[in-house]
């Protein structure tokens, strides 16, 4: 029977098995099918990793114009889920928008076949390429901005700054934004990717799955840690006042946003990557400020963490932000953005989860509430009300 | 750290504790917060029920008329929930409608708060209370009829047949359907609830945890248990032929649909309320068709299993899809009419995890896929497009 013994939020409980992402905590490495993070962003795009993962192949020449063809081609959204974008109430979120977009979507396109193990998602592509229309649309509404239609000739990175903004980006922007995409496409079981699992489990759709994910991807103890960095630079306010804050921060057991990790031991493979584009961005707006800053405050803290043996490093958040900021994009959009490239990695374990020896998640409780008791008539239940 | 051994699907894996629920399997015993069901099925209703469980005592008299009342005010839809039901394409589904609203809902409410442990969900209740409603008017919307406007003045159930048909129903088919409900409130750890524990635990929404179960319960592994019930007795087509279908599915090894379960080893005490509901119905309607099949197949599968020392037994499934059918409420409705249901013990789940000692949940996994790899460019990865 049961194992009496448990680990609150399954911490180290093994909840099941994946090819998809190989984490080497230790080393400070990341791969997607087995090709590392600096690999893949340094020659590859959104697009052909979004291929990558859920074909788990590098696609060949023809595959690959043929996925960027299709996925470009299913990025416009139907006037009715505008609709329902524009009616959003605009105190309501944008996460639960998602959420409740992608549920949605379900009506539109894969309503003809029956939902099996094997359904169409790798062919529509329509959940991968609109979240990140739908976020532009919100972003642009809320403004009072008419939406700005998806153009087929850029990446998908370029594309979402062109929707935001209503012009094109530079290529170099447009290639750090895809890439920032790429770095957030996959990383294993967090608590989003888990919960896409568990819906997929059931054996219900991937819209059903997907969005059930962008719900827990929602919570701050899972998204918005790069916006917490923001806040602590604006809080620190500027270079000068580093040393002071680090050592006060150091001192009164603050936590330093965006360094530490639960698995990483050395610096994140994608801070690295981060760090680079935020040097770029620095450099062509003339404008150093988070970088300069960022930068002291690694320098001050890790010598500190590791004279006292402690392995705390950058994680991905801690110049994510301000590589957002940079490019001109507001902090409301930065968890959103997170779903517009995790998008990836949610499919692809959905469909590993009903392909592989799929069985419904449905753990054991321990039962810690009341023992049987009498029904009390209502006359008898005290003058609680 | 992590041990290698595992059990997929969680199976036997305890995820957490709860207060909520307790199951006896042996015993055929189900209580909510300590009630038992019979007591509750006899002396309680669903709006009792959902602040017993959301609120772990039963309501004195003044409470309880400040709960109905709250509840039953809040059951009307806004009109833009209205269109966008209207507007869901005619081949989805309802259960994705029913997980897109909930999350959409959330710009309504609740936007003035900051989601934190303790939020306002325990008095808003237009979480619990709309369900039904949003039910009923995507069943009435695709007749190409009216939405009808909720009645304050019918319990939770009888409204939810008064809105589906556009007339009240009588009082007997109006407990009968209250009562039902009841019994589908709450159930422990099964996937859904657990998926809704699981979005709960990174501090997101009410709205998006409660969204992410009804993905969960999409589908068929987990919903639509008593459809296939119904699709059983169709198949067999009278009580005549029932013995040698019987047989023949216990000699084939074919399964008996709405008999057994993974944790009852007796009748589930919810099937014995619903055999009465069942016994009444087709009294009053002048139809014992399914109900004389039903007790058939019961006794003569008991006896057989009972033969060979196997504890078999109806489970709540058995019953309750024929009680429906002579409430006259089509099958596509069976699984929305439990998320109706369930969202209580949704609920009850999602603000205990986030009340009591809450932990992110973020499992191991095992990795199984490629070694790292060399990346290949793309003129060099043979022709496979």
């Amino acid at each position: 029977m049961t194992n009496q013994t448990w680990s609150r939020g399954l911490e180290g409980v093994i909840a099941g098995d994946s090819t998809i992402c190989k984490i080497d905590g230790q080393a400070g490495k990341l791969y997607y099918r087995g090709y590392s993070i600096e690999d893949l962003a340094a020659h590859s795009d959104f697009e052909e990793v979004v291929s990558l993962l859920l074909n788990d192949r590098l696609p060949g020449l023809a595959e690959l114009e043929e996925f960027r063809a299709r996925m470009r081609g299913a990025r416009a959204l139907h006037p009715k889920i505008l609709e329902m974008i524009k009616g959003f109430p605009p105190e309501g979120k944008p996460m639960e928008l998602l959420q409740s977009v992608m549920a949605y979507l379900s009506g539109y396109i894969e309503h003809k076949i029956e939902h099996s193990a094997y359904c169409n998602c790798r062919q529509t592509l329509h959940q991968v390429a609109q979240l990140a229309t739908v976020t532009a649309a919100w972003h642009r509404f809320r403004r009072g901005l008419p939406d700005v239609k998806p153009r087929a000739d850029l990446s998908h990175g370029a594309n979402f700054l062109y929707m935001l903004r209503g012009e094109a980006p530079d290529e170099e922007e447009g290639r750090i934004m895809d890439t920032c995409l790429l770095l957030h496409a996959e990383h294993g079981f967090n608590a989003s990717t888990f919960t896409a699992r568990v819906v997929a489990s059931t054996v219900s759709t991937c819209y059903a799955s997907v969005s059930a994910a962008i719900g827990a991807l929602r919570g701050p103890l899972h998204g918005g840690a790069n916006e917490r960095v923001l806040a602590m630079l604006e809080e620190i306010g500027s270079v000068e006042k580093v040393e002071a804050w680090v050592k006060r921060a150091l001192a009164g057991k603050v936590k330093i946003m965006g360094m530490g990790h639960r698995v990483y031991k050395a610096k994140d493979p994608r801070s690295v990557v981060m760090e680079g584009f935020l040097e770029t961005l620095s450099r062509t707006k003339g404008d150093s400020r988070h970088l300069d800053m960022l930068r002291k405050i690694e320098a001050l803290a890790t010598a500190d963490f590791e004279s006292r043996g402690k392995k705390i490093y950058p994680n991905v958040d801690f110049f994510s932000g301000s590589v957002y900021a940079l490019l001109g994009i507001p902090t409301e959009l930065y968890t959103p953005i997170f779903a517009v490239a995790r998008i990836a990695g949610w499919l692809a374990h959905v469909l590993e989860q009903r392909e592989r020896d799929n069985r419904i998640f449905r753990p054991a409780s321990l039962y810690s509430g009341p023992d049987p008791r009498p029904w009390v008539p209502i006359e008898k239940r005290g003058n609680h009300g």
